[in-house]
């Protein structure tokens, strides 16, 4: 075949990536994390870091592109629902 | 360092799937879908197909079995959504 791995690679890559966005749109806009959960996401979040760290092993470039993204957008929420839940325990 | 590579893909693949579990088992046991949007759904599982298409073209065990899972998951899912869309149509 003529299409390269790689390709392949990124092309997965920007799927789960855009998948990821309308949640992370939503969540810094209306800077609301209150139905989202902190068990499924500091869970998430460290998936993707371990996926990282993981692409950075093998130096492989997709894996790495991909999961950057990811846990930027994946950290952001996390923190955002990290602070609303210690706000709202006062 | 002691530690494999190997090792962190799996820890990675094992976070990461089972953060998705939660929303599998409910859509699985109240058969209801509506809430999910098609789009993002139709965008991840296709997302995690050439995931999973890219760990065997780089022969990457890590990351098929992740991917394998997370890909029955999620297409489970993306039928029930289909077919609430289509009966919903009726």
């Amino acid at each position: 075949m003529g299409i390269e791995p790689e390709f392949i690679g990124y092309m997965a890559a920007f799927c789960t990536t855009i998948s990821f966005l309308p949640q992370a749109y939503l969540t810094l806009k209306t800077r609301d994390a209150e139905s989202l959960s902190l068990g499924m996401y500091s869970t998430f979040t460290l998936g993707v870091l371990l996926w990282l760290l993981y692409g950075l092993l093998i130096e492989d470039k997709a894996i790495v592109f991909a999961n950057v993204i990811t846990f930027v957008l994946s950290a952001t929420i996390l923190i955002f629902k990290i602070y609303h839940t210690l706000t709202r325990a006062k």
